[in-house]
């Protein structure tokens, strides 16, 4: 079940369609850690949202998605409303092995299932003048088709907290300098081995994305990386990139941002490594502050 | 914003896509509603297990899921891996208006977003033998096509806490009756106007379906509706129906279940109509026993 370990894990178990269910013990301890992120997002006085795991294609046009990740992307469709459409698809597949094909029975994708906690926010604030910097935090299951999938470290569908900032640059230093703080002192206190490094998103075609250049250029992503360069938890830099691209202004400017974003299975995965797959015997998950 | 409400609802933004964002106090009062369900669900042993909205077509299969609800079914779909379906893909949709058509570069469906929390627990324990009653929760955002939505009552994306319990019909019985006393309890105190009524399943051809005329010869669901009919809650005997589908079974025969829904974001509609847009104001959500 849980072959890719060399241990038992209790309360995982693994579908080879790309994701993990949690139970007991495993999904208390996801709970706990996320329970930790959402204490240091209320420090900030961030604003909690609950978002679906559908977002708009439309939504996400600003900023060429579909363009730097098509490979990545997962689409949402049904069948169209036409009752022969229906009744065919009921005949078809609604008993047998066969499954449903895409065809013109299919309406147009126009929803995608969101490969980031963090896309719901830009759209959400969308011609904003903002008076004061924004602090926000969601945790929201994300999906990013691979080509391959591992449990808890590479999965389809996979959950992630993430604490935003929108304002002024100088504020976003600060904000992610308090987030690197809190980070190295709960990766301490877990006793896990993970190291910073620079990183560039997954571009489809990075040669011809002047998004996947710049990135190369002026290094804004760092990601918290295990022994085996899994990574834990990522701090991102986006200058004025979303403001720009969703109007959003601060101070007679575009608005900068960042997110600082935790990817839960892979915490858990981390914690694995270095404690073993029994999560009752790991160090207690409590606020480090 | 709210249009459909004569109120201001504080912490919601609607989508015409169908779906509610939930933030600020809104949000807190579903956590705490869930928070309740979930203490329930203690109190009977439950374990809890936390799944993705993602569920296999092939799961559904031995309950004919596509045969009796096409017409509520949410497709995932991506784009095949070649090279120049990725590309074709990323020029027509990455940064226009134009959204991705379903033709032969998008791949099978594999897999649902799920309609319903519990269809996750029965492909889950598939091949049981059981030797005491399972009793399971869960939370999971859950996804029904519809022709309308209309805020926080009727939504493509939203928010279920099922209790379910798989055993012998005497310990089922006890469980819906523990629960329905919890249920009733708890719309007492909070003040909210609901009974219970007789429901069957919205069948695509119930005509020709035999799980409908099922529900319809001897009734196994129940629902608390509000005054205009909004179903916030609703109790589903299965009798031996997933053990034989499952092969799970209890005690030498095809194990009996049951399941009790609730409908997160139809919990606040109910509880706006009665106490108005200001959750602050609300009546305190908190346990009742």
């Amino acid at each position: 079940m849980n072959a890719l370990f060399d241990v038992d894990v209790k309360g995982l178990q693994w579908s080879n369609d790309g994701y993990a269910t949690l139970s007991d013990v495993l999904l208390d301890k996801a709970l706990e850690l996320d329970g930790i992120i959402r204490g240091w997002a209320a420090e900030f006085g961030a604003t909690e949202y609950r978002f679906p795991s559908m977002i708009s294609v439309r939504s996400l046009a600003p900023i060429a998605y579909l363009k730097s990740f098509p490979h990545l992307a997962t689409f949402v469709t049904s069948c169209d409303r036409r009752e022969e459409s229906l009744k065919s698809l009921a005949d078809e597949c609604g008993t047998a092995e066969q499954i449903p094909v895409c065809d013109d029975r299919m309406e147009p994708v126009g929803q995608l299932l969101t490969p980031a906690a963090c896309y719901h926010f830009y759209p959400r604030f969308a011609g904003s003048r903002l008076a004061s910097p924004l602090f926000l935090t969601t945790n929201c299951q994300c999906y990013r088709r691979e080509e391959e999938y591992l449990p808890l470290q590479r999965q389809w569908c996979f959950e992630m907290r993430e604490i935003v900032c929108i304002g002024d640059s100088a504020t976003i230093e600060r904000f992610i300098e308090a987030c690197r703080e809190r980070i190295e002192t709960l990766v301490d206190t877990l006793g896990l081995d993970a190291d910073w490094q620079t990183a560039t998103d997954p571009f489809f075609d990075p040669k011809a994305d002047p998004k996947a250049l710049a990135q190369i250029l002026e290094p804004t992503k760092k990601e918290l990386c295990t022994r085996d360069s899994v990574a834990i938890a990522s701090i991102n830099k986006h200058r004025s990139f979303f403001g720009e691209c969703y109007d959003i202004r601060f101070d007679d400017a575009a608005a900068h941002s960042a997110c600082v974003a935790f990817g839960i299975e892979r915490w858990l995965y981390a914690m694995i490594q270095v404690h073993g797959g029994d999560a009752t015997t790991w160090p207690k998950l409590e606020p480090v502050r």
